[in-house]
């Protein structure tokens, strides 16, 4: 049975139903509160009333500087929206952790980003170190992996796309809204990972909604193939891709063909053009909601709801 | 006047001529020892003879984990090579902190890798604290700026290429070899950083020469672009672009045109076969020597010496 732990101001609550009893730990960081298991399961198993979750403001369970990693292309959902065919070789790229935020902060737009998307991501929390070099069998996922979060991949595609590397268009700060959850899961409730369920809704309206039987690369194989090149601790964060429904759609095959042969600052500025037609962007005022959960709410990383704001 | 500042498994020394005074300081990071600038003042005004510098065994003066940023794509020269033409958005991309290696260690081609190279680079050492929004003028450099480093970006071009984010490609233990000298600057050398002259060889043939003066975004600016959303903090590290003289070279522009139109495994798959004859790609067993210094001796980076070797 998953525990959901929830971090605010004043430290870490376990949550039970709608209320939360505070964890009585000297954790300050996401790692310390997972060296700290004891103090959770003590909370959790307390006859403390506790308080009410509405009363609580949650702010990113995990905290920073962390690692934080993404899988590229990781749904075929999204690879299909994307336009690629065929094999699609798995690939990694970094976030900066200044960009992580809380559930409910304001997402904020740089003044020089028009075409801000969404993704919807589930994030898996470190527990363990994993060294350069380790092989990770699905059965020996618990032992690396503590948690789950819902994380939002927030990407100022024309930043995106035009720079090649995906770094910069995803690290401005509040471009990685994660939480309200860190869901503590045992080791049998990985057996249910593929029943979790990624909706995504902008002001209301549903954009993204895929359970990971859509991805491509899974967590025990993504960790083995991070491992090649990447150590990772416990409290660092791997974003494990989005499903198909984002704002941005690959031009249509004749289009891209045509946009192949033209200097690259011409080909852009022909797609961003077209782009602005587009409503699916996010705008000034929009509120994204997503959750993540299974269908039997055995696992349920909560609601996560941002508003988008202006950069003053 | 800099100061030579060098790392050994023992502790910091600080170089003088060909002798070299042990600091005496009680940090075990980088940004530690650049807190404590008074102990490096005192070693170099020590009367003490020292060390010969040829019986100590250099490791990398930046300390690891900190954060590696990278320049893509930052030499006039370089852009030719890879095929660039008109204006190029300036880009950053990662690579993790676990590719730092020392100035005399192997560089091990994992065995997946066969189109190993070479990218000679200065590394920033940054001094102080950059929070997001900085904005860094030539005047202020000093005060981000603490030292440095000659760096080696070690890329694997099949991986590079195919995967489009260059995160892992550069990112394989030993692909970051850093040193010897962590060479401090005072406010008066940052005047003479456009005389620097980047020079690597590969078993003594020369393959990169270029001074600072064919660098495409320098180092303010390239801070000012960073802070747009990267927070950076003492000890963290800037590799700020390679000049032209890889092993890579961009393939001619009309088999370029006919190759966006195959699907991209053909693609990568004609172009890597092409290459296969090209003998500049690193094999086990080559020695890269790479020096960055001033004309005048005035600031003065060591000389790195690093074999290529295989994983076993």
């Amino acid at each position: 049975m998953s525990t959901n732990v929830l971090r605010t101001a004043d430290g870490w609550w376990v949550v039970r139903g709608d209320r939360a009893v505070p964890v009585d730990t000297k954790a300050a960081t996401t790692a310390e509160l997972l060296a700290d298991r004891a103090a959770v399961r003590e909370a959790a198993a307390s006859g403390e009333a506790g308080t009410p979750v509405a009363d609580l403001v949650a702010i990113s369970p995990v905290t920073t500087p962390c690692r934080v990693v993404a899988q590229m292309v990781n749904y075929r959902s999204h690879a299909r929206d994307s336009g690629f065919k065929g094999e699609i070789p798995p690939a990694f790229f970094r976030k900066a952790s200044g960009s992580v935020s809380g559930p409910c902060e304001a997402v904020v737009r740089p003044s020089h980003v028009t075409f801000l998307d969404y993704e919807i991501e589930l994030g898996l929390v470190m527990g363990a170190p994993l060294p350069v070099g380790t092989v990770v069998e699905e059965r020996d996922l618990p032992s690396y992996v503590a948690g789950l979060v819902i994380t939002n991949d927030i990407s100022a595609r024309e930043v995106q796309l035009t720079r090649t590397q995906f770094y910069e268009s995803k690290s401005y700060p509040t471009f990685t809204p994660t939480g309200p959850h860190l869901t503590l899961l045992e080791p049998e409730d990985f057996a249910h990972l593929l029943d979790l369920r990624l909706k995504l809704s902008v002001n209301g309206e549903p954009r993204q909604d895929r359970t990971l039987a859509d991805m491509i690369v899974r967590p025990a194989q993504a960790l083995t193939l991070l491992a090649r090149f990447q150590t990772l601790d416990a409290g660092d964060l791997l974003l494990t891709g989005t499903p198909g429904g984002t704002a941005l759609k690959a031009p249509p095959k004749a289009v891209e063909k045509i946009g192949s042969l033209l200097p690259p600052a011409v080909k852009w500025k022909a797609f961003f053009k077209s782009q602005a037609k587009n409503p699916h962007y996010l705008h000034t005022g929009d509120v994204i909601t997503a959750t993540i959960a299974t269908p039997d709410g055995r696992i349920d990383l909560g609601e996560q709801r941002t508003p988008v704001a202006d950069a003053n």
